[in-house]
């Protein structure tokens, strides 16, 4: 186990009804909000009514910024930057998935700086300051409700660059499982995607002796897997979505790469998948990561091999711990298509073309490697990409 | 799973050499602290002086209390009170196991209390403010270091109570494994028996619909069961130490019942031994779980079956879950065994005369009850500490 600081400050306010509360916790903040939100779909359900009115009773004025799109844009966060300087916006309030709170959270960064936001997405910069963000989740997924993680993509060159820091924890994050049982199918699976990316991310590690970490990994895994399938038969599973949302939650809030080193390559290389074709982040992680754990399994078959036994119930094999571990990443992939996601560029509708490009962009002209695991570089990328053509 | 809130700010600053940034951590709270401890032992380990001199480093003064013992007294938690208003302690550095810890808790809660801090513990008061609290751990055991409980025993009646507030989280908490390198092996034995209380008592509970708790805190037990005995093999062993370190402050920092409600009778009945009797706490609960257990898994012998099958890697029977059930419980004790822990009231030296007198002090005359998962008057503490006698 590595030497680590861990502290996350999120407050948790999770279950039925809690969303009423977002009036009273955003008013320890200060009396001013920018209020950030996707489309119409909040105001469909009714949540926009109820933040509105819990805003008003507790005497919270707010300004509104709608328009948050999957993979969200920088020229937004400009625009919501804009908002809080001439507004003097006390607190961002994000209602929606990881793309609204991921906005926020650029927004927020961006309000207390003198250059543009962007620099900190180049690396130009490294953010000192941020506004408090809010968050009520409707989408478990991205995990941003409780992390310092931050994704944003530049329409200029479509370039999706991830920041992290600790400024940008939320304050405070609302979760209740309800608002998620609108969710078309094809997003629940994206979402049970993205929280099991962010478990194998962390899973797959150097590290040794992280028999704790790994075992609250496996935990949270397991529960994913069983709830979202109970999900897919019945979308308003209330108890289902509680493990679910929570253990989206609990998936990216830092606690389970305490002490371990994680991935984060496929993340990358979705990266360029999703800024180039604005596929959904989660059904680009079920075409990238079977393809990267073929490519390299070979690297610690026994921790494959683990996964294998001790996620997907494989029947471990002492004779050949290498097919216990290919018979895992082969469960993997049932479960996607038991989701309904892709396994393949091809079911993305993504063609050789442009294949050699996201590798070249994903690694900098393979000045830079992606991964911690296994450091790849853009040749490693290019045959990745090229396994995920086809099964 | 029940609607819940959840904010742990604790800072963890884990890993090798760590106890080296307390000075600069105890700074950002003023430039007083009350340095609070046990005997020697921190002396003669050479930690006192690593921590006196990075508080000097940093600029910072400490007024110094040594003295807390087992089951730590209220005596001494008002003088450290004293100690604080006279000399404006700004932040109480608790350097020790829980009895420290808690001991530093209750001076934090008593300074910024006008009445006396018995007042928070007899349920007259609740906190309203209190100090600052760092600490550097030394025995994983109590989960103090990142816990809302604090337990104080009042040598007037040896009544020892316990209070929970959020406002006692420790503001940050130091574990370098290596700390624990020279306890003695009854100690790690002891501690281990705490942290497995700790996630038992969470475990067992009527709250359905917790699968991701359940699988985090089995996971939690596993690490502890396999680590702990790795340590008693090699108390030098780092990499165990850190697990079963870190998995300490998991079990107990509220991440692990959010959304569930725990049970806590086998602590209350506890409280009357390690009260009465000063015998260690872990020690006092390797005899009461078993016999609380035994009393009353027909309750829900599903859940005992799972505990059985997923913690102790008992066969399940879908014939006689009862048998699964009862095999888990012998599993526990066995472990215990192994350990070198008691698991009868006559191998701590405890006989029958008082028995009734402790079923009475722990539901206050009948009039209360302990526990949530099953309610236990008198009658049913009695039974449960007659079952405890001998195997």
């Amino acid at each position: 186990m590595e030497n680590f600081i861990f502290q996350n400050p999120t407050k948790i306010i999770f279950g039925k009804d809690m969303e009423r509360q977002v009036g009273a916790e955003a008013a320890r903040y200060g009396k001013k909000v920018l209020l950030h939100y996707g489309g119409g779909s909040i105001k469909q359900s009714g949540l926009y009514d109820k933040v509105a009115n819990s805003l008003k009773a507790a005497g919270v004025d707010y300004v509104e910024l709608p328009g948050v799109k999957p993979n969200p844009r920088l020229s937004l966060v400009r625009e919501g930057i804009r908002l809080c300087r001439d507004h003097g916006i006390a607190l961002v309030l994000a209602v929606g998935g990881g793309s609204v709170i991921d906005s926020s959270k650029g927004i927020a960064m961006g309000a207390l700086y003198e250059g543009d936001v962007w620099d900190f997405f180049t690396g130009k910069a490294e953010p000192q300051a941020a506004l408090p963000v809010g968050t009520i989740l409707t989408i478990p997924a991205a995990g941003s409700e409780s992390s310092t993680g931050c994704v944003i993509t530049n329409e200029e060159g479509w370039y999706k660059r991830p920041v992290n820091s600790e400024l940008i924890y939320p304050r405070f994050s609302i979760l209740n499982p309800e608002l998620a049982f609108t969710l078309p199918k094809y997003q629940i699976a994206c979402g049970a995607s993205d929280i099991l990316a962010h478990l194998m991310e962390r899973y797959f590690t150097n590290t040794l002796h992280v028999e704790l970490t790994d075992r609250l990994i496996e935990a949270t895994m397991k529960t994913i897997i069983h709830n979202v399938s109970a999900i897919m038969e019945n979308p308003s599973d209330y108890d289902a979505w509680s493990e679910v949302m929570w253990g989206g939650t609990v998936a990216h809030n830092n606690l389970l790469n305490t002490g371990r080193v994680g991935d984060w390559a496929s993340h990358d290389i979705e990266h360029e998948l999703s800024g180039i074709y604005d596929v959904a982040h989660g059904a680009g992680l079920s075409v990238v990561f079977p393809a990267w754990m073929k490519y390299l399994y070979r690297h610690d078959i026994n921790r494959f091999a683990q996964f294998a036994a001790r996620v997907w119930n494989v029947d471990y094999s002492v004779w050949s711990p290498e097919e216990t571990a290919l018979l895992g990443i082969k469960r993997l992939e049932d479960f996607y298509r038991s989701l309904g996601l892709p396994v393949t560029l091809a079911e993305l509708g993504i063609t050789d073309d442009r294949l050699d490009e996201m590798a070249g962009k994903c690694t900098n002209s393979d000045t830079t490697t992606v991964g911690n695991f296994v450091k790849l570089g853009k040749a490693d990328v290019l045959s990745i990409l090229k396994l995920a053509r086809k099964q």
